[in-house]
């Protein structure tokens, strides 16, 4: 028997990231976003949603561009203080220690110890409320040396990436591997 | 020090969850997605985004409803085989055991079994290339009673959602639940 729970944005689980853009002076900004998925296969895109009223906005309105830095489990602390904070009165490369690195594709900072990054160029942004959604083209994505196995391959266990439930804000590593053919 | 690893949909953590919809003549059909998120927070919107080729595309276009229905580990059987066959040939409820309850908000079905049902009503859908991304108004959240707390909040231990990661199209459950304020 199923129960209604009233209205509000589930999913279970979502990814949490930390998008990096810059300000019209080339500052380097960050911000936790856990309203992020692929949106297309070809092109390659995925989509962020952003409040109006954040800093990362107007960077992403005037630069079309931005990065998506997913963190492994070691950064925890760090996601979380990013979503906490905003830019206009932190510098959030400075208080997090985490390096700003200029990517070379597109007009957006990454983080240099978060294991993988995907460099994006808005396609599109369209307001749908509360949330604007911007559609990004992936123009690449890197992964950290450490994460790759002898074909190249990223290897999920040492990216160890973290997942938020949107309900009660937590956050979880993975656990098990699944095998649908042999699990039940 | 990171490489690239060149352009594909990546995203660590994605969702895998079944969509349901009604073909014209009001047979159901389920679809996995893992090209879905929370879009926007008010209206509390979420999306999918589904090729035009697939047999759920002309539901969801003629039906302007969907059902998102999350899956917990003991279901992983069922995601993947949903989402290796099409409905065209398929009748996913009936070779899966599934039961196909008809929601009284959108016209849809949702998956009696499954702990967690998110009813919407298509907003509007774009096209984006390979995939269509239809943005889905939350119109409500429903969760099995076995799932909820002493409070009516869900419980995401008792859910137990899977994780999916496209890079090789692996299966997760969640594992440790992270502090930030403790863990580092």
């Amino acid at each position: 028997m199923k129960e209604s729970v009233g209205i509000s944005p589930f999913m279970y689980p979502c990814p949490v990231v930390a998008v990096g853009t810059y300000n019209a002076e080339g500052k380097p900004n960050l911000m936790t976003v856990a309203w992020t998925g692929v949106v297309n296969g070809n092109p390659a895109s995925i989509s962020i949603s952003v409040r109006k009223e954040t800093y990362s906005y107007k960077n992403l309105m005037e630069k079309k561009a931005f990065t998506v830095n997913i963190p492994s489990r070691q950064y925890i602390k760090e996601i979380d203080f990013i979503g906490k904070t905003s830019g206009r009165n932190t510098d959030k490369f400075k208080e997090t220690g985490l390096t700003a690195v200029r990517s070379k594709i597109v007009d957006a900072p990454y983080i240099e110890e978060f294991p993988v990054t995907i460099e994006c160029s808005v396609l599109k942004a369209e307001d749908l409320g509360l949330h604007t959604i911007f559609i990004g083209r992936i123009m690449d994505v890197k992964v950290c040396s450490d994460c790759l196995d002898e074909a190249h391959m990223p290897v999920t266990e040492k990216i160890s990436p973290i997942a938020f439930i949107p309900g009660d804000g937590s956050y979880y590593v993975l656990g098990e591997r699944l095998e649908p053919g042999k699990d039940k």
